[in-house]
């Protein structure tokens, strides 16, 4: 089997495709509150420090750190009370030398404050009087000005997913807009004959179309805005209209091929034939997932997936995701959430290939157990009882029962 | 300081809280294609077989398997060539002895034929016949009536999350609609007097509201609909008001207080106030977020939440976010995104309080190395400088640098 050694693995492959267009990273603000998930499009910096006043971290007093040196239970300072911290405003009395004043967590520190007690070290002694049973040192009990940001520091870089740690920050700040970059368009167009809408009767022979909306709801996940064009006859002509029309209105073009061999040529064909470069990659070596086409045409990419119901969503997650995270512009790739499972059985594969083994978690004494899921690739809902997904790399020859493997949750 | 052995372990805390509620599981039907993230409101039965018909899984010559018995390259059997599958209609002939049809993956196996021959191992030899240089077994690289689902089988459970790969299998069933648990609407209260809504100016020992913010985009994370009640005066009578109205409408009810011990106190007076049993765990040992506060007022359960941000969001992520998956029916909690990284320091802790301690993660030469984020809990902008939390068990002194933790991602 020569043919395997021609195809390029999939990282490679993934590569020849982000190197031949450049994302167009467009940037539209919207409201802070509505940002969760999107990316931002610039650096962002604070307005102005945060806290934006010196405040007490705890509940006791205000004093001046010098007063206290030396107290302790067996021999108190004692100070006097000139008043309490208002929340939310600004004192109207200072602190001078043997003064104290109530302070709430969160409270401005008056003027002359360098630190404060906390309330378990303090009682009350006469009337206006303190007790004050621990020293403190300057500064102890206190957030400074700026201690968390200060103004004009970048708080969030560009290209930084917003989490929901981001947005409450933002609107620390007072920020309640944000410019994000505008999450790709992608086209997603099925093909093949035997291929009906669930909206039609389905007679016997044809199937109801799957990977529009597998593959839609993969976008979504990966934040990008799903398109579907719906199912295009399996003929060059319809699909190089339907295409150019996407990749006119769209960032990113993706051709579910019919199953067969000769659907898939005609992709290829298509995508050679709407601009330069054209096909870059036809055929990965992967497993589920070679009769993969990659290409670009007059800088938008166009993906071609097997209209295998597994291959396409295997496939999609290696390509389809990463090409909307380069476009999203994200400065640090997303950590893939997985999970360290221990195998159940031994894997075989063929060396110089990647696999991708459909796998379904179990909780076992020592952590999770994956027990993989067979099925042939056309069938459905073998991705359906599966919980993530194992690579076993293109190097190894298989995987062995009991190796300790990361999972890709899906 | 005896006081945290009286305090109970997050764990159990939790438990106490979903013993005393039943969650109010209602239906709704929502457009299958919407549905991505949502959880089943009951089991999803199959209307059909899939396949629905036997299909071919590659592209060849449908024949009958006996025909090809001993078949090899230097003894081929011939076979007369009696048509072609139509893709996506019903072949108008069968296959009898010595015959065999074009046939496509995906195509309909024609009556009378059981296996299909690989286009590989033929070629044409005189004008419709065709030269079939390997045996097939009977069945052979054909998708069987139902091989993925039998109809009426259960292909999808309650209480189980839509991903891709579910709302495809909707659709290749043709179900369009479907039952999805109505997510949980979670009233989020913000208090404190020195807190202000970032819509209006900013004054001297004023801070804008930040919890209320990364919490609702928390609920959104875990399938939950945020109410915003904005941000209420920090005395009992302005918050027993709103919390007894946001009791009414929302099916949880999380009350950030204000920092200082004084408005925590105000919380659980509120909560004991608006329903039995009331205030059930009033602190918590775990660091940040001792002063965590869990009731349930007349079926509702009410949380409430340290002011500090991260507190707030280290807490909601252990009980605003459980109580919500509890409240969608989730069959089997969600595994929990995590990644296996090496801590880069000692981290100590007291023995029986669990600690969560935020972590930057950084990609290393054998994986990901987790470097402690350090930062007051009062720092807005701490959880937004890490990438995880890593836990620190209660029967653990801490951690060592080199051990290999799970990160759970934010």
């Amino acid at each position: 089997m020569p043919e395997f050694l021609t195809l390029l693995p999939p990282l490679e492959a993934r590569q020849n495709l982000l190197d031949n267009f450049t994302p167009n990273l467009e940037s539209e603000t919207i409201d802070t509150q509505s940002a969760l998930g999107r990316v931002t499009a610039g650096p962002v910096t604070a307005p102005f420090s945060l806290p934006s006043f010196a405040r007490s971290t705890v509940d006791g007093f205000a004093v001046r750190a010098a007063d206290t040196h030396g107290a302790g239970e067996s021999l108190p300072a004692y100070l006097n009370n000139v008043g309490e911290v208002p929340m939310g405003g600004v004192p109207d009395f200072g602190i001078e030398a043997t003064q104290c004043a109530v302070i709430h967590t969160g409270g401005m520190l008056p003027e002359g404050a360098d630190g404060v007690v906390m309330i378990e070290y303090t009682q009350a002694a006469k009337a206006g009087e303190i007790e004050i049973m621990r020293a403190v040192g300057v500064g102890e009990n206190i957030l400074q000005v700026g201690e968390d940001v200060k103004e004009r520091d970048v708080v969030i870089p560009a290209g930084s997913h917003l989490r929901p740690a981001e947005i409450g920050g933002l609107m620390a700040l007072g920020i309640k807009e944000i410019a994000t970059v505008r999450p790709p368009r992608v086209a997603i167009l099925s093909s093949g004959d035997e291929v009906i809408s669930p909206d039609e009767e389905l007679n016997p022979g044809q199937v109801y179309d799957v990977n529009s909306y597998t593959l839609s709801a993969l976008v979504q996940q990966h934040g990008g805005i799903p398109v579907q064009y719906g199912i295009v006859p399996d003929d060059a002509e319809s699909l190089k209209a339907e295409a150019q029309s996407a990749k006119g209105t769209c960032d990113l073009v993706v051709i579910t091929a019919g199953s067969s061999a000769s659907t898939r040529d005609l992709t290829a064909g298509v995508i050679d034939s709407l601009g330069k470069p054209g096909v870059l990659v036809h055929g990965v070596n992967v497993r589920p997932g070679k009769p993969t086409i990659l290409g670009v045409c007059d800088g938008v990419p166009m993906i071609g997936l097997p209209g295998n119901p597994v291959s396409a969503l295997v496939i999609a997650r290696l390509f389809v995701a990463q090409v909307i995270e380069a476009m999203l512009g994200l400065e640090t790739p997303p950590i893939t959430s997985s999970i360290s499972a221990t195998l159940s059985i031994n894997l075989s594969s063929q060396a110089g290939r990647e696999d991708w083994v459909p796998v379904q978690l179990q909780a076992g004494e020592n952590g999770y157990v994956a027990e993989p899921v067979f099925g042939k690739s056309n069938l459905i809902f073998t991705l359906s009882r599966a919980d993530g997904l194992v690579r076993i790399p293109p190097a190894a020859n298989g995987l062995a029962a009991g190796d300790v493997v990361e999972v890709q949750l899906m």
